[in-house]
């Protein structure tokens, strides 16, 4: 095995097609914030299984065409070479060709505006980076969140495309909440959770991407299950729509929120676990608190509320046990975030 | 009295608990920019007087739950000391402990609610304050407004909450504006301007708050009661709803921008009045705004529009008068305000 | 003609009335970030075409009104001289100058409305470029923006205003869209789309103001042309709204992305076309985005989408061919941006 990852990881420095390829895969993987190539073929492998036993195939051809244009672009934008190489520029994109395909009904040009909106993310990317490291952070999904909600919105005012979200624009407190049926049925809902963070609605999806992180960082596997849990708990003892709640729908942001904060941008600790646990709790706040705001243009809020939650949460930077900034560049897991906290620590370190 | 007073202080420096008391009445205080714990305990009073008039104590009881809790989080997230002991993480928390009560409906699970959001806010403040900073800003009450926003949009998904905001969800300019009835009544409504920067809907409070205000800085009475009286007769004018005038509603945001632009982040004089006057009719704009903004997903403005508006005036940093850097930060009225034009001062004059 | 050029800038230099007069008309001209006073004279009889064609002679009115109080604002306010000589403080309010009596019913209280409209969008000019400059950005017309959507948004709140847009408050997706006939009428819908930069429905007027363009700088001509029939192209083949695409109303904002990112932000060159291809199909899916985003509250996206798509465009700063800053700073064009990639060039370069 670990031969066959060195094997990789040379064919991937002598030849530009692998390590395209590579920076494909890695993309993938860094929709969860992991740095590695086998992560990503995992939960491309999820996607794929989704995508067929939900009847939609081309959802993994999105995913596929979504990447690879996101991170052709981002070469000819002449990104910075070695985040390319991460995949930094891959994560959002793959979301977004995940995103049209979903949302969109099918026709040829579909896929045009599936490419428009992969090279769109990308520069969304760079312009939103730009903005964020003034404040130490990085701007995570949004690149996606923020386009896909343009091209959705967007695909309204078009006759040539129909959007196909659940969600037909009306106001917030009209429909009556179902209400949620308690049974074992839970364990499937918290496993769809982790799936939904690629917008895919299916317990063997989700346990295929536990096993992917489980691959590359157990603590942010671990994580990623605490933040599903919690959130669909919480979402299921306010009383929030039962539907919802068993396809997933209250756990992927919270999902993406524990993995970040709980085991990313800071090192395991007793303040840090409580402190993620809020964050759980705010994202699902956030989260309901967006569907509201959403529901008169009726578009979904996909990742929007980790963002959003994250940010708040990450930039009070609180110092507790923060990842020094040397060992996240160079570490696999965390690199793609880089915090102010973490150099003030490498600095007062070193 | 001044003895008092100095034993007040004493005792706050030797007693962790009156130390901690001293903070959160000095957080009360703080909504209006007042650094004095007297201030606090009379606008307290006034809370307690609308609370009970209302018919409503669990009001009262929500403003001291949410300093509380507030005040408590920050010493948890081990904040600046200086800033915690003005009073600068009550007085966000303060107001989402008394709007939650009044937004949602009276049940056991409000409280829990409740606690999480005034822990909610202070790390929005936090997150917030690192945001604004970059350009000599604070986020004023915008924690209270975000946090507060959020709780009331997610509670319409969550069938175990209530909203009861007068303002169910629909499409603006669909209700027909009463028009206002003028007559002394006018000036009640003045009082009520002042009182619903609490949510507060009571002359008397208002009157109370006025008090509490010459108690520490005459200039903020002077300025809030302005504020009050110009936005009201403006909406007057221009002909805004009858009921909403009379209750008070359209001077509060009013009162803020006049107590922050006209007394507390620059030194009185005729060019800052005017600028002051200019000031409380951008607020009232923006509130009608943003009351119009906010209609389809029936949530207050709350404050909101005070932070926007004062944003828009102090960014540009005019230069007439600001206080110098070095009052604002010893000096009690100026301490929540740290402005780049107040250090840009010094330095000049230094 | 040169020499009429010449004695009016010696005129300008001495007279303060004529250099008033000077500011307000390149305030005009750098609607489209040009800095010359003859291009703001044809943009502005341009504008008075198209009022007195449709029957609104109030427009010009407004427009004159507009960019007068605004500039005398910002003397007031005691802005950067030399700013202020190049028109940039006029820009933003000769269109809230339009938009007012274009969007507001016809009486007395509108006027003043108006004059307290410009006065405050010179005030959110000084206060969104002290954000914007952070990133080697200006606020372009979002001031316009912001400041006329409060005031149209405001207007709904109050008995004596009327809303007149034709865009009632309602969810996305209601009405049918009429598609669109494609014939030779297509010429003037293009023309039609420069002219709606200032709100004008008026093929005649868009061709004065491409002559008002090519007066002081042909690539800007070249690239207005190309944005608007770029835009109103992919308009059509996506099938947006038949009548709004007849009015040139899927033009404008792609007009002015098309001028910055093409003519004035970079040098021109092969690449810098094909961004700013790319910028005219990310601008027109921004401002069909923010027409769904609006509907609910029934107010025009204005030059939104144009600030939006073209901060998310120079944001990322690719370095391709950047207008060094020293030209930008002394050239006529480029005065209105200033860009941190600019100065980067500059600095490698001196």
């Amino acid at each position: 095995m670990a031969d066959a990852v060195r094997g990789w990881h040379a064919l991937a420095d002598r030849n530009p097609l692998v390590r395209f390829v590579d920076a494909c895969l890695r993309g993938v993987a860094q929709v969860l914030l992991q740095n590695n190539p086998l992560t990503g073929l995992l939960i491309l492998a999820a996607i794929g299984w989704g995508a067929f036993e939900s009847g939609h195939p081309r959802v993994l051809g999105g995913a596929v065409v979504g990447v690879t244009v996101g991170t052709a672009t981002a070469l000819v934008l002449r990104v910075d070479e070695a985040s390319w190489r991460k995949g930094l520029f891959g994560f959002s994109p793959v979301l977004t060709g995940i995103a049209v395909p979903t949302f969109l009904d099918d026709r040829p040009l579909m896929w045009l505006y599936l490419v428009l909106g992969a090279a769109a993310t990308t520069v969304v990317t760079l312009a939103l980076n730009a903005v964020f490291t003034r404040w130490g952070l990085t701007a995570y999904t949004f690149p996606f969140v923020l386009t896909t909600w343009i091209l959705l919105m967007a695909a309204y005012q078009f006759e040539r495309f129909t959007v196909m979200t659940r969600l037909p624009p009306g106001f917030p407190g009209e429909h009556a909440l179902t209400g949620a049926a308690v049974d074992w049925g839970l364990v499937p809902a918290f496993l769809r959770g982790v799936s939904q963070v690629f917008l895919i609605d299916s317990w063997i999806s989700g346990l295929i991407i536990v096993v992917a992180l489980l691959v590359n960082s157990w603590p942010s596997a671990l994580f990623a299950v605490v933040g599903s849990v919690g959130a669909t708990l919480l979402a299921l003892w306010f009383g929030a729509d039962g539907a919802s709640l068993d396809r997933g729908l209250f756990g992927f942001n919270a999902v993406l929120t524990a993995v970040v904060v709980g085991a990313v941008a800071h090192r395991p600790g007793v303040l840090v676990t409580a402190y993620t646990l809020f964050g759980i709790a705010l994202t699902l706040l956030v989260q309901m608190a967006m569907t509201t705001a959403l529901t008169p243009v009726g578009i979904p809020v996909l990742t929007g509320p980790f963002n959003v939650a994250t940010w708040l949460l990450l930039l009070p930077d609180r110092h507790f046990a923060s990842v020094p900034h040397h060992e996240r560049v160079t570490g696999a897991v965390g690199s793609a975030v880089r915090r102010r906290g973490g150099k003030a620590d490498a600095r007062r370190k070193g």
